[in-house]
This record gives structure tokens, C-alpha cells and sequence, in this order.
């Protein structure tokens, strides 16, 4: 792994073992439902995982989009899907998306620099 | 079809010919590149309309969210696959969404409504 | 009650139960962590209710503003204290808040309206 | 005055009234700041206007931008101006701005239609 | 005080002088009202620095949550009631508020991790 | 050029390629688009650079805040005149705008810095 997508891992995966030993049911409930959220349903895990990736790219939250990023990989999502992910979310959200799409597409240059560097 | 959905679409058709109408390239392309991102690509339409979907959910548009349910309804969206898309816009974007997801389930209801008295 | 409040209290009913009479496991468990999160604990219900208020009103959410409004009224909020909330959301969240802070104040009149009229 | 003008302008002045009345000092201090803030300076009144309706619009208030819409008008913005301005509110906050560009349309045409008819 | 901390109230510091400094009345008077809002009235400033933080943490400012992050924790915020105050900003805003959620746990630590090193 | 405006110029130049370089239709039109909204028209470029920076800071896009202070400075925006945009951004959006304008302001001392500097 590259260093910018190790750090985000590494800073996700401690903060939220920090929340959730913290004694409070409803956060503890709500990351539950989170994970649950995105589980093979009606709708299998590659379409839930582009649509929370669509959400969150037009709110606009780099964390979440870089997470989606790399579920959506890990769901089969190609790179020609991804840019049309991308356009839906650049077109309802308008050019504030921007910023974020560059660094949406810095973060799934990486993973992928890194599975090559891996392979 | 019924009250709701008639007065939304005549509004949004009246407007829109009012918008185009007024001789601004930026604006007239900007709807028509609206249009050209939910056509049949590497992701088809129902899917991408669903992104539509969670996108204006988040967001909270009324406007958009009935648009875009009447949209995925016609690409054969079906009521689970529906709750699903509404679940990933709920838990991503939080009780707030929860006024719009009202609306939208009235409006799904009334389109269904209107289908049936129809058929 | 009088009509607006009566309007958004039905509307809000009939929707909420058609919601949760679909079979969607994560929208029900949404709704009922939603209930859970304004229980008495280590804060108690007056303040809880005081921080949904200034968070649905920061948001623009008129719904979710109407509900804490009615539950801080119950919990026993002053109408200066109302004020105070309303005051943290405005500076926080700017002139924009303004239209939703005129709505709030009417609803909050027609509740007390309400009030002194079954009195 | 036609309705939604009329409708508009007497809810806003009587629930202003009501706010300013409560002996709240930091609201009342916004309300004159807010008013203060559109006064003519390094920039004129029109460019002022101009970006409070840019900011309305993207951030999606319809009172606040049908307020800037009329008085963008009373400070001398032509239709084409106005487009111009809609169409960077529409390219920085995407296709959910449309529902709101349809409404601050329609609140031009009913204030001119007003103009004509009082002509 | 540790290096987060320590970057983040030097850069707001000399950055709020230099805004300061800028013969900008408007500009000024909000800051001041700003101030103003957080003292001492109807409600404490405790409640009233709770109501901040919920704010700052449902439109996802990261800043304006270190800072009310601080200011609750001087009024007295014991770790339980950060906890609900962040449950309720975390059911009424969704998932997107987790990185957020994740900063402001880090910053507290890291304000009682200075507290301890500092005692 | 110093450090910060370097590294953003140098990112945003990258990632633009990037994005370009895929094929995707409504990715390209929609960056041309945006190209086209700030040309010269009925509105000049100053007036339409400081509408597309209210717009951002109200957003708060601290990126798009960036590219609409560097080029409302290449258009001739005054230091007071940047102000009083950012007092119509700071007021209409409330204080969680204030971080962003205090990293504008710094991004605009940068700048000049910068052109002194090289001067």
C-alpha cells in the first residue's frame, strides 16, 4: 500500500476501535447499521457500494468517497463504471464536486498503482 | 394521473420551455448534458438512474427525488430494490433525509395509484 | 390543533407507517435508533431535544424542525430559551437560516395557539 | 401584487415583525447585519445583490432567493444578467439548483407580470 | 499542548487578526456577534457550547468542532455527554459525519492527552 | 510561486489531465462548461469571477475558494472589494464559513506574496 492510502486505513481503523470502546449503544447501533447497509440484498453489494459512493461524493466527504473507492473496486467496478459514477455526481452536484473527483481519482490511481506494485 | 404528480410535471414542463427559451448556451447545455447522463453507457439506466435517486435523496430535493423515482419506476426499479436505494441515502445522509423519504414513498404511492386506477 | 400542525402531524403519521410496514430491515432499525437517540442519559431529554432542534435547523430541515419544536415545548423549553437555540443556529448557520427560523417561530405560535384555544 | 409575490412578502414581514419583537440581542443584531451587509460600498448595491442571489441559489433557499430576485430587479439586473447569474449558480451547485432556478424564474415572470399589470 | 492542537489555534489566532486587521464593519460586527452568541443567558454556556458543537458537527466543519470541542470540554463536557451530543449529531446528519466524528474523538484525546502530560 | 498556491496549482493541473484523459463524454462537456460560465458576456469577468467565489465559500469548497481568489485577483478585485465578498459569504452562510475565509484570506496574502516576491 502507498502511503496516503495507508494512512487513511491506518487513522480509520484506530479511531473507530477508539469510538466504538467507548460504552454508547446508539453509535455502537449506528455503525452496525452502516455495515449492514451495504450487504447483497434485493440489490447486490457492486450497486449499493456505487451508490454510496454517488452520495458521498456529492456531499462531498473525501473520507467516505475514498472508502467507496475502494469497495467499489473490490465489488468488480471498472474504471469506465467509475467515471460514470463520476459524471452523475459531477452533474447533480455540480463543479464544487470537482476537488473531490480529483482526488477520488488520485485515491483509485493509488490502490491501483499499489495492487500493481503488489502483483 | 393524480393531483401531486400532474401539478409536478406541468410545473417542471411549463418551467423548463420558459428556461430554454432564453437565449443562454451555459444554461441550455447544461440541461442538455442533465439529459445525456442517464442514457444507456458502461452502467445502464436503471442503474444510473438509481444513482440519480440516493444522489437527490441526499441532497434532499423533493423535486429532484420525484423526478428521478418516476424515472427508475419506468427502467422496472421494484419496491424492495426501491427501500434499498432509500436505505443507503438514509443511512448515509442521517434522520434529516427522513421528511423527503415521506414524500418520495407518497409519491411512488401516488404514481402506483395512478397506474392502477389507470389500467 | 390548528391546521398546519394538524396537517404535518397526519401527513407524518400515515407516512411513517407506510414506511415501516415495508420489509426493510435497515429503515426500521434507522427509525427506531432515531427514537432511541433522544432518550434521557447522560444528557437529559430537554437538552437532547435542544441539540436536534439547532441541528435540523442548521440543516434547513422544516419537518425535523417542527418535530423538535413540539418535543422541546413538551420537555419543557421557555420561549427565551427557544430563542437562545435559535440564535446558535443563525450565527452558525447564517441569513439562509432565516426563512426556516420564521417557520419555526409560526409553528411554535400555532402550538401555543393550539394550546390556549383547548385550554 | 400577484399571490406568490403577495404571499410571500406579507409572511416574511409579519414573522420578521414577531422575531424582532422577542428581546433576543443577538438576533435582532443579525437582522441588522444582514441589511447592513447589502449596502452600497467598495461594491454597488447591484453587484451585492447579485452575490446574494448567486449564494441563495446555490445553497438552494427559495425565500432567499426570491427575496434577491426582486431586489436584484429594483437595482437594475436585465433578464440576461440574470441568466448569468443563474447559470454560474447552476454550474457550481449542479441539477439539484434546477428545481430552484425554476422557481426564482417563475417569481421574475410573476414580478414583471406584476410591473405590466400595474403598468 | 501537542502539535495538532498547537497548529490549529496558532493558524485560527494570527489568521483571525488578519481578518481583524481589514476595515471590513460587517465583517467585524460578526465576529463580535459570533462571540456574543456563546455567553451566558437563558440557557448556560454549557448548553449553549453543546448546541455548537452538534451544529458544527452536522454540517461536517471540522474547525468549528475542534473549537467547540475545547470550549465544551472547559465548560465541564464530561466524556459521556460528548458522547450523546455526538450520538445525536451522528443520527441526524448519517455516515458522512463518521470522519468527522473520528477527528473530533482525536482532538479530545489529544486536549486530555495535553491535560495529562501537562498535570 | 510559494509552497501552498504551488502545490495546489500543481495537483489541480494533474488531476485535470487525468480526469480528461478518460473518455467520458459528459465529464469533458461539463469541464468545458464550466470553462464557458466565466467568459466575458452580459455580466463582465470580475463580476462573474466574485459570483463564482461567493458561490464556493458558501459551499465551502476550500479548492474552488482558491481558483475564484486567483482569478478575481487576475480580474482586478480589490482587497476591500474581496471583503465585501466575503462579508455577503460570511453573513448568508453563517460562521461555520469562517475557517474557509481565514484560508482564503491566507491563500489571497500568498498570492500577493508571491507576485511581491517576484516582483
Amino acid at each position: 500500500m502507498n502511503d496516503r492510502v495507508k494512512q487513511f486505513t491506518e487513522f480509520r481503523k484506530r479511531m473507530n476501535e477508539r469510538i466504538l470502546e467507548q460504552d454508547n449503544q446508539v453509535v455502537r447501533r449506528f455503525f452496525a447499521l452502516d455495515t449492514q447497509t451495504y450487504k447483497d440484498g434485493a440489490l447486490d453489494v457492486k450497486t449499493k457500494e456505487m451508490l454510496g459512493l454517488v452520495a458521498s461524493l456529492v456531499l462531498r466527504c473525501d473520507d467516505c468517497v475514498s472508502y467507496h473507492v475502494a469497495q467499489c473496486r473490490e465489488a468488480g467496478v471498472s474504471r469506465d463504471e467509475f467515471f460514470e459514477v463520476f459524471q452523475v455526481g459531477l452533474v447533480v452536484g455540480g463543479s464544487i464536486v470537482i476537488p473531490h473527483l480529483r482526488r477520488a481519482v488520485d485515491f483509485l490511481d493509488q490502490l491501483e498503482g499499489g495492487a500493481e506494485a503488489a502483483g
